[in-house]
């Protein structure tokens, strides 16, 4: 019964593939114009040391971005960069600590694990609550360690257990319905 | 003599019809780093007014970008945002003033008048100096006046000159090799 309905779940989730430049940018600007907004409420507040700080934390985070963008992982950087864009029901965020062996991924395999375990991921949360799925990549023994930290509440955890217990490659460092974590190579 | 030469120059300059996500977010993510180095700039020179001067002029241009992008002439609106991002011998720069009759107008035929009117543009400068084109958009007697206005030097400017004295529903400004402005009606 389980791999059926697990097919089907992962199914029912679409992610847009086409995007147009038009509505990449429109995104993109959304987000600088959110972040702009920060620090002109922070200078109107004559706050000028905060605008600064904020400034450096645009920054870091758009170094993040480039470092992703400069990968050979063109579908599963764009996943990530556009990931939050979509209707889901968690947001991503990603740090990117090493990238040596990164370029010598599979960009194909990286992407479809990504997306099957994002699908299963946006069945498995209880909906429009605030849940946040961090990624960590960085090297390990020549090769590609992603560490994946989880904060939310799951509403069918089984499904998530059990479709991690299946893969290969994984290291489970912290399990509970509102907070999992867990390693995997590629 | 003049006509195959034309069509030759015209072919010869290349736009990039087929921008990925990670190429469109590299560009633009460029474009708001320069933006926010300059208001970094000022609050490390402690100049907060100055700073915020320069977010109100960033929210202005996005909100041009934004009229732009919800016009429903993509493929005008892609060349547009686009167009700085690819290796031209001018830049542009577009205020939409009025957009009502806008959502009318021919997106292809929009795409090709321009997009031809660039590639001539692109041969007829002396190249790597500063050029700019400004492109004013606003509503006219029912129909789209667009007004573009030249500053740079031409080395051809007969080629220039010709071509649009070629073209329909054109009202020359002023013309000469520095500086030359017209309306187009649409």
């Amino acid at each position: 019964m389980k791999k059926p309905c697990l097919i089907l779940l992962i199914r029912s989730a679409g992610m847009n593939t086409n995007w147009t430049v038009v509505e990449v940018l429109r995104h993109a600007r959304h987000d600088w114009m959110n972040k702009l907004q920060l620090i002109k409420g922070n200078l109107a507040l004559n706050r000028p040391e905060r605008a600064q700080q904020i400034i450096e934390e645009i920054v870091l985070e758009a170094q993040q971005e480039s470092r992703l963008s400069n990968l050979k992982l063109t579908k599963f950087a764009t996943l990530l960069l556009t990931f939050n864009w979509e209707n889901h029901f968690f947001s991503i965020d990603y740090d990117i600590i090493d990238q040596s062996f990164l370029n010598e991924l599979d960009d194909d395999a990286l992407y479809d694990w990504f997306i099957t375990f994002f699908r299963l991921l946006d069945e498995a949360v209880v909906p429009y609550q605030d849940h946040q799925l961090s990624i960590t990549i960085k090297d390990s023994h020549e090769s590609a360690k992603f560490f994946l930290d989880f904060g939310g509440i799951l509403k069918n955890d089984q499904l998530v257990l059990e479709w991690l217990e299946s893969q290969n490659r994984i290291i489970m460092e912290h399990w509970d319905k509102e907070q999992f974590a867990f390693h995997i190579h590629f």
